[in-house]
């Protein structure tokens, strides 16, 4: 009946690589845990690359370049930054191949002096320049942001989700005080928070991170959190406010207005290729993906419904005018994304394709419409009525003038529905352990491909630090369960701890998560 | 007298490191060969990028992404690939480090079972794909292009022009026919030498690379050539016909109209941030950079001249209108790039940040242009009388409506002066391989300091092809030339071959190269 070979209410793991394989967004690769990212699933990053870029740029920070290699003696220089990252990276220890007849071998003779690491994230590298570019408050504050590949040797991948290799942007900052540096990690979260709804039509939770979370080398990390419609969190990007740590280690100094060296207080945060599968998950159905108009690769896919007879000339003139039509039109301030669809299969096929994809708005055309100047149209949010593909028609001038405003509409529709669901999910009423005990504990074995939801709860703690903090963890690691973040928006009065009874410091978020 | 501590006069190539120093653009990095792209240079080339990226959008190329490593097998498939390439690249030979006590080391268990190639370009990845994504006629033409970082482990690096690590656009495409590949490599070459024009204001000039130049594994490799102010030649982009080589390596087949298995013709075609340096040698002076309005990444700056008196508040606002005047106006389809530089430094230092780092137009306003509404500017483009600065001023709604017009116009003059050299500067009247030898034979000790234009000789010869070319190409590099290609239009008839007497075949470009 759906046009997935599974549904998310069978196997939502499985649902969410058929809908990535079936929606041409990425595939396996060769190499071990790395992708491919197909044209949809590119052009879906490239539009969520630009509208954020955009915001970045409008919030003063400017675009460089850094090397990806990253000699590993730097990664020595902060020593909580080493704990967090020294695991699994790509080590370069060679810089030369020979052949020895016709076979390839590393010329032994080419090992570099000192092992390169492909970098897993580039605040060692960055602070290397930021070292030598800040001297004095006249250069401060310094924002960069840097849109790069970044890889992690991970062990179990996942496509988008989890992955050796990624694409992300870093936004890095050196701030002459404190409170700056604060004021300017918030705005970052802030910018992912409104760039997720707006353009991602992903509501999400902005927080602070628990300790245990932290980016290492952080004095606080904050995250936005998304709900997957299995109810599992997706951290959907993270902001870091690194005091003066790795501004001490890198020795990023400046003179201040009273002539004294002091240390910068510095700032990272990040945004990858993780969020398409954050996309998948949040808007996809059991027909496949159903793209955010204001990232979809092409928003209007008109099928010209073809019959080898003379009237099919008609029938492309007319799908051909549709599409000049729209895309002198804006939506989301840039030309409408219209294609016709003139490849060489059938239109069955095409509709279907375009479904599975999650074109906003499918058109299809025939003789009949060509002729009588309609067009028939299928908007992908509301595809079904029952079992049958709900279609409408308007005129061609009415639905040009409308398309900008329908898109708009399936863009706001994704939006409230997700909205909806993320606040039907989140339990407030669980008070004790022993309750997240008993909600999250039954029937574990088959969350996973049961897809039943359980969402997230949100409950009050006391913020433990240390052994006690270390202790909650595993409590709650028992459970599948992790700490998202603490909301910014915390109630006046608090519950007590549910860990330990003591009075609740602030609410956090509790859930299974990606 | 210069903005500069040296004139190309002096020493081109030391003059060639100052502009990208001091205009802010790129530095070295503490990695051997990779370089930090900083915001002005990074402006630029996102600037190049975005108008490349519509041009091959227009063609019908698709943007994906394939995995930045490449099993070293790989290399293996293409034998005469692998001669050309398998010598210096980043190999990856194992994927995590450990802690032993507080020094970082590399983990010996974690070596990889076969090492890995960062992608020195991606014809065997991307083939890889394409022998997946192939299977049926009805999937031709496969057209897709890749954004990305490439590493070729160079001995002797100079920035963006020869670096371990840079950034390019790589395009493959897989044909039914010959005649379609070929056509597709001949319409990437064109968009090249189009796009170089255009945008870059540097013109080329197209043709076929000669056999001992050509891409390891192609039939045929084009190219266009640009003059720098030396004399030398810059390869500016390639497009390569693969013919069936890789396909038959990779096993690209596809099932045509008659039900057979047969091999796909593929081409491969790219441009990189080489061409930021090619930009600051055709277009640089003794003054800095000249950054043509099309990929300035600030076409006009405001610097504001504040005295700290009570005027300067309407000075600002001056400013401020003007900056808000221009942003509305669009020039080469894009809203101008107008910046007031409110920065703490004096006035007229941030004149000549702006010149070294050729903003196109700087306008200087103080309290009396704002009172009387008076535009003061320099074109950067026509920066001195004899030893003065040239200013000139305009009304403020005057210079507004004709700011989209001045800055055509410095693209323009920029194109034509860049023209006119090449032009100047190619000698035809070589016919002897003596007279090559009598022409950049003398003073070539000191070509390289005295940045002595010797330009480019046009001359005709025979196409010998192996032993012979060899002869041909080590005849040439005693003095220090190459072959660059041979340009597409050729004469009539041809004189006869500067290497061996005999019939010539077609006139080919021999110069001094980067």
């Amino acid at each position: 009946m759906y046009a997935l070979p599974i549904t998310r209410a069978e196997d939502f793991p499985a649902w969410y690589q058929a809908v990535v394989r079936e929606a041409d967004m990425a595939e396996a690769s060769p190499v071990r845990g790395c992708m491919v990212i197909k044209p949809w699933g590119y052009g879906i990053w490239e539009l969520m690359q630009r509208q954020l870029d955009n915001r970045i740029k409008e919030l003063g920070f400017e675009n460089c370049y850094f090397p990806i290699f990253i000699p590993m003696s730097f990664f020595s220089k902060e020593a909580e930054h080493v704990e967090g990252f020294a695991k699994e990276m790509a080590v370069v220890t060679h810089h030369r191949l020979r052949t020895v007849g016709r076979k390839l071998e590393i010329d032994p003779d080419s090992k570099l002096d000192e092992p390169l690491i492909v970098r897993p994230t580039s605040e060692t590298i960055i602070g290397d320049s930021f070292h030598r570019w800040v001297q004095s408050y006249r250069d401060l504050p310094l924002r960069i942001n840097q849109w790069a590949n970044i890889v992690r040797w991970e062990m179990r991948t996942r496509l988008f989700l989890r992955t050796a290799e990624f694409l992300w942007q870093e936004g890095h900052s050196a701030h002459a005080d404190e409170k700056e540096a604060r004021e300017s990690t918030m705005y970052a979260l802030e910018l992912y928070r409104e760039f997720s709804e707006t353009v991602l039509a992903i509501p999400t939770l902005a927080g602070e991170k628990p300790e245990n979370e932290r980016f290492p080398g952080a004095d606080n990390t904050y995250s936005i959190e998304a709900m997957m419609q299995d109810g599992k969190a997706l951290q959907a990007g993270t902001s870091h406010y690194l005091g003066t740590h790795f501004a001490e280690a890198q020795d990023i100094r400046y003179q201040n207005r009273d002539g004294q060296e002091v240390y910068c207080y510095t700032t990272s945060w990040g945004f990858s290729t993780r969020m398409v599968g954050g996309l998948v998950m949040t808007h996809g159905d059991d027909d496949g993906l159903r793209c955010p108009p204001a990232v979809a690769p092409r928003q209007i896919v008109i099928v010209p419904m073809l019959r080898d007879k003379p009237e099919d000339v008609d029938v492309l003139a007319f799908c051909d005018k549709l599409q000049v039509e729209l895309s002198m039109r804006t939506c989301f301030g840039m030309p409408i994304r219209a294609l016709v669809d003139k490849t060489a299969n059938k239109s069955a096929d095409k509709r279907w394709t375009w479904i599975r994809r999650g074109a906003p708005i499918i058109c299809e055309i025939g003789a009949r419409d060509a002729s009588r100047g309609v067009i028939t149209f299928i908007r992908r949010d509301q595809l079904r009525e029952g079992e049958k593909i709900a279609s409408k028609s308007l005129p061609f001038a009415e639905f040009a003038e409308k398309a900008p405003l329908l898109l708009v509409n399936i863009q706001s529709t994704l939006l409230d529905e997700a909205k909806a669901r993320l606040n039907a999910s989140i339990h407030v009423d669980i008070d004790t352990f022993e309750s997240l005990e008993a909600y999250f504990g039954i029937g574990e074995e088959d969350e996973d491909k049961a897809g039943a939801t359980k969402g997230w709860a949100r409950c009050a703690w006391s913020r433990p630090t240390g052994a006690a903090l270390a202790d909650v963890v595993e409590r709650l690691k028992a459970l599948k369960l992790t700490i998202r973040n603490a909301p910014m928006d915390q109630p006046k009065s608090l519950r007590p701890c549910i860990f330990t009874g003591a009075a609740g410091v602030e609410e956090i978020l509790i859930a299974r998560a990606y």
